[in-house]
């Protein structure tokens, strides 16, 4: 039944070698992986906007330089990364860069900062596609946290049925979404150019600002950052592009980011062309599209996309943490069911994981998740700048030809990265602090993994020099708990007597009549094996027998005898049925197995009528 | 420490022996067993006086007249009841009697309408006992529910430790009750004598009522019968009392029986000389407590010792409840751990379910369980009616010594309880239909059970008289999963060579590469095991293994040797690093011993770090 709606939901399991045939082309690749990057613009520019606003609208024209040094630091980190995908083509980012080159636990700071942000964006990203959602249909606005969760939901069971078929599903909006915002860029600038557009919307370039200061400047400028997460995402999942992968993979990378700094620029130019306002109660974008298109059905179009690539931004999140959860497991620092491939091939554990961990951060913050993104955003950069260094480190080791142009271009990369995480701590530490003790947590969470995974390794490891053959073999003593004589029990001792000539037979009694009646029996039954008798005063069962069973192990501890209980477990043929029998054996079992040095034997009896 | 708190409220566990101490004299049995019976005074008579209501004032007297029809009917249900108890000494009671000398299935009517009625006894009790301290403390109210559940646990508890601990607790509000009962009425009737009372206040006896009927005169009565529900209860616990038991038994029943009668008549000439009229705000027994003592302590004396007593009533559910379960347990109706004494040597287990149950009944009904009151009338009367027709039937079989009075005796009981039982059906038949469709759901029930157990005891059954001695062993073929060469393996491999000469290492590889490392290695070990590699193509352990399974299952039908799988299972040294071991092996265990015929040892291992 269970197997069943799996299999509606999930798809027939897929065997191993046919994982070829799930490898992303580098159109499906620029749309599955760019999604959490491309629907950046959609709340980027906004951002800048709305920390200028402190000013007034007079400020606004500061929006063109601070956009200028996002584009500059988007430049650097497509170089950046390119060279990061083509030194790590089997994937991996910043958890590999950071761990290869600058040690194990500057790797984990960078592998926790990313598992805990790709959960964010799956959050955020749902979150904010559902607030679009809700805010074109407000009467759906009190099932926004059951929306939310049916997105999530219905996105991890088309991850669960493999990458490829749900990229088909997916990559359209991503399409529609470049189509739509280029259409919009473009008729805007048409309009600007035949002069639609009053001059008096917008402040010349260079007009002084009463109460600007580098504070508000730099604020502005991090908050345009956000416009860069999901940057990282295609360096992560290299291996799930086709051969040659690595070169697929830096030229879709360079494909988003010109898409993005395209989209980017020309949304920062138009706003401020048109003068656009940020408020709370419509979105830059929206009020961009009301005044080019007008509310018609094109208007409509840019919204519901967006709405579209902001839910699909969340996918980004499904395809880079189970890679990064599957590394890290690799490594033993998460527990390893993360490696193992599901019924489809996905890493479906890393899967199931993210889905829930990103409903629970819903359900935790009632759909309103917008707080998060600051956190975010720092999450993001925390990552970006330990990978840059780690390139750094690696090219100053190796020196390869033409090194000091990489460089250059990582070094670069990397302060920059570094100094925009100092500009958040400082300008926005109010909501960002709470990362400085949960990094500190989830890396001592991964080193007690570690520390564990490696205590067994140790526990577990052979030495195989010692031949088997070689080894003594102990003697077995086999215990039979015994209550009555029957064919359950005959069944028991007959197996006992074939595994070991040493069969003890145990039985524990209420009352001296009973134990009598007992031995009376056996005699008769002529078995072979020994009875031992217990007078049980107090009705139980377990504490005799276990009893028993620390004497035998007490006077066999020269021999080093091995202990073997045999116990029956009865099945019944309808579940009811169960019910009207004495569940003790299984507790008994249960208790044994855990706490004495035994080997428990467990003979099925199916009743047959 | 869930075991300690089962210690504090228990108390520690008595050695079977000791069950002698647990007996009861007769004065505390009469307290512990008649609880019920003696409450009944509580509401009898007023029901009679509302079922005479729709007639008016005037029409008060016919409940002299019907009053004298429930006393003859107590005196022939006492005489009854004391030969039930010298013919059955070992107890049971209706149930016993009717299955001897009616047959099994009357037996098991009279049986199951006692269990429910039972649970009826425990929930209608607690809730009365309940309403009457919310009416006392109206700021209780809103608790109702809760305070009747906790009632219910209290008493469960005090039931768990042990029947003579109980019976000192609860005695003394019996006696009590008794005693302020006899005050009022020797009161009562020092005021009529002494001529405080208008004569006006009552019409005279034979007064002509307007609009009288059989059916509400037999209504009446039927009413006025609630008062005797409960005088079974003696008969069922004989084994409870000291010796010589039987004889303390009948004594006691007839104390009851001389208590319960005084006490009945008192109130209702009482009721009828005050004129007192039944009224929804205030019990009859209140009333009259209020005429004859004026709203004094005395008045309250009365109405707490009411509470507590039908309160108390509900511990009579709780020593027969246990005993009857048991001897229905004993015939295979019901399932065998109600035969089980706990660690108090009390029918723990009964008395758990009937605490259970109860508490569910007032959670169902919100503590308002009235209606339920002609239900667990009629179920009272089922069993009278059919212990009587037993006790007819075993008379005429036996014909021992003047057996024509013990006839006569018996035969005028039964009557009077079938007619009863016929007016019960035919007066009040919209609330007591329902018995009709339970009691043939629960014998079919009991019946169910029975054939269960009987068909495993013919399964289990074995003939002895072949000697084990002579049965051929069959040979052993032992299965070791591995996953790798460890030492988890080691142990597994050595303990399974200690068990046959015929071991089978099987190794599932997820690919040709593995597959081939692990033969490699393996030959190296030098085992003397032959290991079987199985290529799976869906990364799933449990199929091919169950395959492999049966494929050895059928190779060796012809010899039918026994199949051993030895698998290991690991036990981490902190509980949460268990979650970081893949559970797969404990499912697949359950899988192999719940679907294959083969014997399954489970050998611990626990990490020391």
């Amino acid at each position: 039944m269970l197997n069943k709606i799996k299999r509606i939901l999930i798809g027939k399991p897929l065997k191993s070698y046919e994982l070829q045939g799930q490898k992303l082309n580098k159109l499906k690749a620029l749309a599955i992986l760019s999604s959490d990057a491309l629907s950046s613009v959609a709340y980027g520019p906004e951002q800048i906007l709305t920390a200028l606003a402190v000013l007034g609208v007079i400020a606004f024209w500061y929006s063109l330089p601070i956009a200028v040094g996002v584009l500059i630091l988007l430049s650097v980190l497509i170089l950046s990364y390119r060279q990061i995908i083509h030194s790590y083509p089997q994937g991996g980012g910043a958890y590999m860069v950071a761990k290869e080159n600058l040690g194990t636990n500057f790797g984990l700071i960078a592998g926790g900062s990313l598992l805990i942000d790709y959960i964010l964006t799956v959050a955020v990203s749902v979150s904010a596609g559902t607030d679009a959602i809700t805010s074109a249909f407000p009467e759906l606005y009190p099932y926004n946290v059951l929306i939310s969760i049916i997105i999530v939901i219905i996105i991890t069971i088309l991850n669960l049925r493999g990458l490829t078929e749900s990229a088909t599903v997916l990559a359209y909006p991503v399409y529609l979404f470049v189509i739509a915002l280029a259409f919009l860029i473009l008729f805007g600038f048409y309009h600007v150019l035949t002069g639609h557009i009053p001059e008096s919307t917008h402040a010349s370039i260079g007009t002084p600002v009463m109460g600007i200061s580098l504070f508000i400047l730099l604020k502005a400028f991090s908050s345009g950052c956000s416009a860069l997460t999901g940057v990282e995402a295609i360096s992560n999942a290299i291996p799930s592009f086709k051969e040659p992968s690595a070169k697929n993979a830096a030229r879709t990378l360079t494909l988003m980011g010109c898409i993005l700094g395209a989209l980017f620029t020309g949304i920062v130019i138009l706003a401020y062309l048109y003068g656009v306002t940020p408020s709370a109660s419509q979105t830059v974008l929206s009020q961009l599209g009301a005044e080019v298109f007008g509310r018609n059905g094109f208007y409509f179009f840019i919204q519901g996309t967006t709405a579209l690539i902001l839910i699909l931004a969340a996918n980004t999140g499904f395809s880079a943490f189970p890679l990064l959860a599957f590394n890290l497991a690799k490594d033993k620092f998460l527990p390893r069911p993360f490696t193992t491939r599901g019924d489809r091939l996905g890493y479906s554990n890393g899967i199931l994981t993210l889905g829930v961990a990103s409903i629970i951060l819903i359900v935790l913050f009632g759909g309103n998740t917008g707080n998060l993104i600051p956190l975010y955003a720092v999450g993001v950069f925390i990552p970006f700048s330990l990978s840059q260094t780690g390139m750094i480190v690696k090219w100053v080791r190796q020196r390869p030809k033409g090194w000091l142009t990489k460089l250059a271009i990582n070094l670069s990369g990397a302060l920059i990265c570094y100094l925009i995480l100092i500009i958040f701590f400082v300008t926005k530490f109010e909501k960002v602090w709470i990362s400085l003790i949960f990094l500190p947590v989830i890396l001592a969470i991964f080193h007690r993994i570690h520390k564990h995974y490696n205590a067994v390794g140790e526990q577990l490891r052979l030495d195989v020099s010692k031949k088997l053959r070689d080894i003594d073999m102990k003697e077995n003593i086999v215990i039979v708990p015994i209550s009555g004589i029957t064919t359950v029990v005959e069944q028991s001792i007959l197996y006992a007597k074939s595994l070991s000539d040493n069969v003890i037979a145990v039985y524990i009694g209420f009352s001296q009549e009973a134990i009598e009646q007992m031995e009376k029996e056996w005699e008769a039954w002529d078995t072979g094996v020994r009875l031992v008798t217990i007078h049980s005063l107090y009705r139980s069962i377990l504490r005799p027998l276990s009893k028993f069973i620390d004497t035998i192990k007490y006077k066999t501890e020269s021999s080093q005898a091995r202990i073997t209980v045999v116990m029956p477990q009865f099945y019944t043929k309808k579940w009811w049925e169960g019910l009207l029998h004495n569940q003790s054996g299984t507790l008994i079992r249960a208790y044994l197995v855990r706490t004495k040095d035994i080997a428990l034997t467990t003979i099925p009896y199916r009743f047959k009528k």
